[in-house]
């Protein structure tokens, strides 16, 4: 059975209830942790607002909120011009939940959460250690939209995963990595795969992989 | 075992390989198909780019690759003005899956792969009758991104989906919905819920809700 809402029935919801409510619609979304830095303190802040932009150049894009929990974060990508983002794990999925607390600017959410940092020789963002996929990005386009909501894209500059998790067609299989997703504000979840499906073409019986 | 991938590793993949792995780094998404009309043929194209821009007002966006076979939609959007969003089912992602096939333009995807349209009374494009979750939105924001691709921001309209899926907070469980992700270019999964978080607060244990 299926409901309507109107964009009045929208419009005249609790402001928190509406938030979850909209923040479900969008589907499932990817489980991230951004890192960043300040020269000083280690940034960490949970995200799931990250989008496949292109693969040539290769380019990741999300959607930051300046007036929240974010601002630091969105700072030192100011700053730096340079950032991290490290996939959650289904097996701590609560520690990346905790980074979404309100934090002072000068404390680390690594140390608060329980996380490791570390550095490649190459690069100023901080990364997670826990992470199975890590992903070194560099801003290429920042901009605000109409919400006064902001968007960042970054250029991959380097990446680390376990190679043996990489299909022969390029894949990288972040099930077998345990990654998890998110929907609403505060679900986590893990996954089963249905299948892969071949390359589509019209009046031809679809084929998994 | 963590291997690196330098940025001239990544540019020296061929290129389907490449996108079938910078597809896979941004983690999770969702599985939508956007549904629109020239005001004769329904078209339905399977995007795995939505994402949350805001609740108040209630905002989506997505990003559209102009020439691709996703040239109809976006040039549907562009005259009409208006396009829905609904659920991949795991039960059917491989007819939502079908829907990337190179269809000739005055082909309806809703007849080739064996899905219904429906149409509320006040809205233009067509929705999915097979999804849980059908949501109708106006463009409020059309513009191109650094590599020639647009990002679409649309303004919800109205929403369809059985209200006995939200919880007392507004959160739509979309994973009793049976809402399906999509990793890469061409894995569809399930999922299960790990847990559900309350609002984090600093130096307080995490509860579950």
């Amino acid at each position: 059975m299926t409901d309507r809402m109107t964009r009045d029935d929208l419009d005249n919801l609790e402001q928190r209830y509406r938030a979850n409510l909209i923040n479900s619609l969008s589907g499932f979304k990817s489980a991230v942790l951004l890192g960043t830095t300040d020269g000083k303190t280690n940034n960490l802040a949970v995200i799931s607002s990250v989008v496949h932009i292109g693969a040539n150049p290769p380019l990741l894009g999300m959607i930051m909120r300046p007036h929240t929990v974010q601002r630091d974060s969105l700072d030192n990508i100011k700053q730096q011009g340079f950032y991290t983002l490290n996939h959650v794990n289904t097996q701590w999925a609560d520690k990346a939940h905790q980074t979404s607390a309100r934090y002072e600017q000068d404390e680390s959410e690594f140390d608060a959460v329980g996380l490791t940092p570390f550095f490649s020789d190459t690069f100023s963002a901080p990364y997670v250690k826990e992470s199975e996929v890590n992903i070194g990005l560099k801003v290429a386009q920042h901009f605000s939209l109409l919400n006064n909501t902001e968007m960042v894209i970054g250029e991959i500059q380097e990446v680390f995963f376990a190679k043996d998790a990489l299909d022969k067609d390029g894949y990288l299989d972040i099930e077998a990595l345990n990654t998890a997703s998110i929907s609403g504000l505060d679900s986590y979840h893990s996954s089963k795969r249905l299948a892969r499906y071949a390359y589509a073409k019209p009046n031809v019986p679809l084929e998994t992989k």
